[in-house]
């Protein structure tokens, strides 16, 4: 026979109804945090491999090589015209992926929160993330929640870590990059930074200008589907074209020349870059990429992704011009060649 | 003939020295995000994958099925007794891996960086990342960095999302855990909890507490090559061992039986816990798992983790007693029996 069980002493229970605010407990491995995972994790992200809930998610290997990618979300405010930090912390893991040519999957989500923070204010970033995840097809397998003591943290910073599979044997990488390629932009620059920009500065437009944050895989596959040899992609985040034309010409050793009336940019983006002293080419975006491209492909290219909505926009912004320099060259619509600079990176902070 | 190349106007070249703090601009995206890049990250990480400076990492897919977990580090302080916030965010991803069984292969890195954090902490740090992912034979293959304004973080905060890959058939997961398994702890607990609170509230012991913070691959490693099928691991982190058991007993639908005298806990962590307030049992730990193993296993498998120094003071602490209903029930040393509860989690806040 068993001894009796005594009832704990000692210990006095939280009570089970849902907390307004986050707490310390709640990133603490207790009750609280698993309160936390059961009611607002769990069923936003519910999938087989999340339910098993053990220390690491296991999953079937895809064939093909695979791809892996990082990134933190920091941007502030939370919420903002045409998207969140919740869909966008998807999206732009998402767009990594396809920016190597792979197929996203799985995605790792972690949460440090702010004591304090709203719960209603998790749920509707997580929310967010929900249906972001649902309709680009990927799956949270695994997470992990922190908090963070007030004043330590900003509400909610996110990491999302991704896993996609290249189902192709192509290698879409800045060294593939040539000269004589063309340089294809899939729409028009500098939205999301000048919609967080407007917000933080309280500045009003006619039209509000909204994020561009959005997936870019399926015109990524568009383009591989149709066979298109693309010698490297890559999204125009943090440091805008200007960072990205740049890294991409170090790397390969090409020196790139833009045409600058070439590049689509909004008359509302120009008017708020010109007001608050922005470069557009230096802008973040979040829904945007650049592709090289054989030129001989650049049309069809083109025809490709401007069947698609996220890349209605695209246009062909200027060539690899050649091997001699590594350096980005932009003209002016009166023929004049300046250097396009990396920015020094300064002036748009916690943009993503 | 070209046009003429004007040199970049409107730009005021930052220096390029190494700069003694972290600035906003080392999260802009811009140049002095990439001499972080050069001087910092991929000197202490150099690998052929992170070398490629694509937005994803590529690789082959390994032989097996495939592990991936996540986890945020934002202990406080940065450095204490026995470890410090690097080595801990590649011992703790690289533990959660094993926990599933799975040989840890690759990670991402996504910093969180506050405004102001001295470069040389910044070193540190990484050099300790990089020392331990060495000695655990993984690649930092992905990373990404952000930089928030002061107040708004905490020197840093660090996620590692890890990929591992099982090269065996067996699955280890809670749900197998059955009546009759024997419980398993992997050595002493609560030194990391109790370390990190020591240097909070300035305790001081005649010999001073360290944090138990280790990878825990090895020991694993030799249980699945030995042939020992194990049903369940988990490290015993947040929460400890008190957590980890309730979580398997909810999973598995078992009441576990532990005999507190056989629990292994050092004098001074026995000491710290009275002097503080704590159960020893609910105090995180960064180097120790719990193992269920069928009963007739029990002595095989401590003999093999007792082989490694990291799991040296392997014991066997109980038995999963029945199937009527999910509790951990905790005996005495009188044999009483007493229900060991699930923390509440607010006692120890950033210990990871």
């Amino acid at each position: 026979m068993k001894p009796p069980v005594a009832q704990p002493t000692g210990s006095c229970p939280l009570p089970r109804q849902p907390q307004a605010q986050v707490l310390m407990a709640h990133g603490g491995g207790g009750r609280l945090m698993h309160d936390l995972l059961e009611n607002v994790f769990e069923p936003a992200f519910r999938n087989p491999v999340l339910e098993a809930r053990h220390d690491a998610a296991v999953f079937a290997p895809p064939a093909g090589r695979l791809a892996m990618t990082t990134d933190s979300y920091v941007v502030r405010p939370l919420f903002f015209p045409g998207g969140d930090i919740g869909s966008m912390a998807i999206h732009g893991t998402i767009n990594d992926l396809a920016m190597s040519g792979a197929r996203p999957l799985y995605l790792s989500c972690g949460f440090i929160l702010e004591e304090g923070l709203a719960l209603e204010t998790l749920r509707r970033v997580v929310a967010s993330m929900r249906q972001a995840a649902q309709s680009c097809q990927v799956q949270i397998i695994t997470g992990d929640t922190k908090v963070v003591d007030r004043g330590r943290g900003d509400d909610i910073y996110i990491n999302t870590t991704g896993i996609g599979v290249l189902e192709h044997p192509l290698e879409v990488a800045p060294h593939r990059v040539r000269p004589g390629d063309a340089v294809i932009v899939s729409g028009d620059l500098g939205r999301h930074g000048m919609a967080i920009m407007a917000v933080r500065e309280g500045l009003e437009f006619k039209s509000p200008i909204e994020s561009d944050s959005a997936p870019l895989w399926l015109p990524v596959r568009a383009l591989l589907e149709a066979g298109i040899v693309v010698h490297c992609l890559r999204d125009l985040t943090r440091g805008g074209l200007a960072s990205a034309l740049n890294e991409i010409a170090m790397a390969a050793g090409v020196e790139i020349t833009i045409d600058q009336p070439a590049i689509p940019i909004r008359e509302e983006v120009h008017a708020a870059c010109e007001l608050l002293g922005f470069d557009p080419l230096h802008v973040a975006n979040e829904g945007r990429f650049v592709a090289f491209v054989e030129n001989a492909a650049a049309a069809r290219t083109l025809e490709i992704l401007q069947r698609h909505a996220v890349s209605a926009g695209a246009a062909c912004i200027g060539r690899v011009t050649s091997s001699a320099r590594p350096q980005v060259i932009r003209r002016s619509a009166i023929g004049v060649n300046r250097i396009l600079d990396m920015p020094s990176g300064e002036l748009l902070p916690r943009i993503c």
